[in-house]
C-alpha cells in the first residue's frame, strides 16, 4: 500500500461559520476527522499549508504549494484546495511536476462546506484518494466523482460542476 | 466517460431505524440520495437487486447478482452488499468475470447505516465509483479507502477493518 | 391544546450556503422541516414574514411584525428572529401588546445555521413552542433554554450568550 | 434561574449502533454533547441512573427513579426515558411526588437515536427542559412538542405519537 500525502490549502471544504460574527471563516481543518469517520486505513499524512479562499490565493502561495509536492517523499498527493482557481494550481503544478516526476498529484475540493450537514466533502475525498492511489504520474482533479487530467477542465461557474474542455 | 452500472444489495449502508418498532430494517436504498450529495456526475445507473444483510445472502442470491453483473452492458460495475460476506459474494463473481470478461467489479459497503449522522458510506461510495474507473478488469473491494484484489483481502471480525491477506 | 401561530422573519436560523456564489442567504424557511424532524404534533401554523439578517430590519419591519402579532387569530405565538436585534424587536411588541392583550409572543433563533449539522436551531425551537404554551401573557426571549422577560435581557456580543439584566 | 436536574435512563435517545456486532445498544449518555449543542445555560447537573431500553425496566429500577427524583435538591427534574413504558414510569413518580411535594419532574425520550441524523431528541430536550421551568409542581410527559399531565396520556403504538387520553 503506498503512502499518500494530503496537503491542506483551504477552500469550502473547511470553511466555518463564526457563530459571534455571522461568517464563514476558517480555522482549524476537518481533514483528519474526515478520514477518521471514513474509516480510512490508508497511509496518509496530512499537512497544512495554507487555510484560505482560492480567489485569494496568490503566486507565492501557488509557488509554496508547488515546492511542497516537489519536495515530499511520496509519490501519491492529494491536494483539498477551493474550486475557483483549482485549475490554476494545477496548471502550476503540473508545469512543475510532468509525469516524468514520477508524482500523481489530485486536486479535489467542496462545493459546501464538510461542516454543513449537506456537504460533498466526504464523497470528494474517498474518491480523490483512490484516483491518487490508480491514476498513472501526472496532474488530476477530482470532483463530482470523476478524474480529469488537468489541463482538460474547467469549472462551469453557472452550474459548479467541472467539465470536460 | 464510461458509464457505471450499481447494483444495490442491501447492507449496513441502507440500513434504517424504524421508529415504531425500534429495529433496524431496510426500506428504500439511500443510493440516489448520496449521488446528489456528492454531486456525482458520472453516467450511473443505479439497479436494486435485493435489500438485505449479507449474513441472510444465499447461494441463489449471489447468482443473481452475478448473472446481473455478466449481463450489464456497462463495463464498469459497483456492488454495495454488507461487509460480512463480500467477501463471499467477491469470490463468486471472480469465478464468472475473469479478466477476460473485460469487466471492472468494486464492492463496497458501510460499517456505519448512512442515515447516521456518522457514516463512512459517503466516502466508500466516494471511493468505490473512482476505483471502477480506473482499476483494470477484475473484482475488487473498496473499503477503508482502499482496493484490494477479490482474493487477498478479508474483514477482521474484531476490528472492524479490512485487511490485506 | 392551544393553536400556535409561527411568524418567520429569518435571521440565522434559516441562513443557507449558497454553493455557487459561497455566500450565506436566505431561500425558504426550515421551519415546516423543522417540526416535522421534532415530531410536533401541536396545531402550528407557520407565516414567513420577511427572511432578512436582523441587522438589516427596519422600523418599517418591525412595524409588520407588530400588525401581525396583534391581529392573530392564536393568543400563542413564536417568531424566529435574528439574535443580534431580537431586543429591540420584542420591546415593540412588548409596547404594542401589553400582558392585558392576553397573548403570549415568544422570540427565538440560533447562532448557528440550522442546515449546519451543529445548529442549536432545533433546541430553541422545541424550547421556544413550550415556553409559548407555559407562560402568561407578555413578550419573552428564548435562548439558550432560558426564557427572559423582554425587558431583562441582553445578548453578550462577545459570549453569544442572552443573558439577564 | 432554578437548578434543573436531569436524570438519564436510556431509551431511544441514548442507543448507538455497533459497528462491529451491527446492534442497536447503549454506552454513554448524549445528555452532555446534546446540551452543549444547544448552548444551554440553564443551571443543569446530568446523571445517568441506567442505560436499558425502557421495555426492560423493572419494578426496582422504577423504585429507584423514584428515590433519585424524591432526594434531588432540586425542584426542576427531566428524566429522559423510552417511549415504550414512559407512562408507567411518570405514574410511578406521580404516586410518590403529589404536587405537594413541590417537584415538578417532566419525562422526556426520543423517536429516533439522538446519534442518527434525523433524531427528534435535540428537539424534545429543549422542549421538556423548558416545560420544567414553567409548569406547577407534578408529573408530566413531553413529546412531540406538547406536555401531557402523567395520568392524561398514552402513546399510540401504531402512530408512535403521544395522544392525550
Amino acid at each position: 500500500m503506498a503512502a499518500i500525502r494530503i496537503f491542506v490549502t483551504g477552500g469550502t471544504f473547511d470553511k466555518e461559520y463564526n457563530e459571534l460574527t455571522g461568517a464563514l471563516e476558517f480555522k482549524d481543518t476537518h481533514l483528519p476527522e474526515m478520514l477518521r469517520l471514513g474509516r480510512c486505513r490508508i497511509d496518509v499524512s496530512v499537512r497544512t499549508l495554507m487555510m484560505i479562499d482560492s480567489l485569494d490565493m496568490t503566486d507565492a502561495d501557488r509557488a509554496l504549494i508547488v515546492e511542497q509536492c516537489r519536495h515530499a517523499s511520496e509519490s501519491h498527493i492529494v491536494v483539498t484546495h477551493g474550486t475557483d482557481t483549482m485549475v490554476e494550481t494545477a496548471a502550476a503544478l503540473a508545469n512543475a511536476l510532468p509525469p516524468a516526476a514520477g508524482k500523481t498529484v489530485v486536486l479535489t475540493g467542496a462545493m459546501i462546506p464538510y461542516a454543513f450537514g449537506s456537504s460533498d466533502g466526504l464523497f470528494n475525498l474517498g474518491s480523490a484518494l483512490s484516483f491518487a492511489q490508480t491514476l498513472p504520474p501526472g496532474v488530476y482533479l477530482a470532483m463530482n466523482g470523476r478524474w480529469f487530467p488537468w489541463n482538460q477542465v474547467r469549472k462551469n461557474k453557472d452550474s459548479g460542476v467541472f467539465e470536460p474542455l
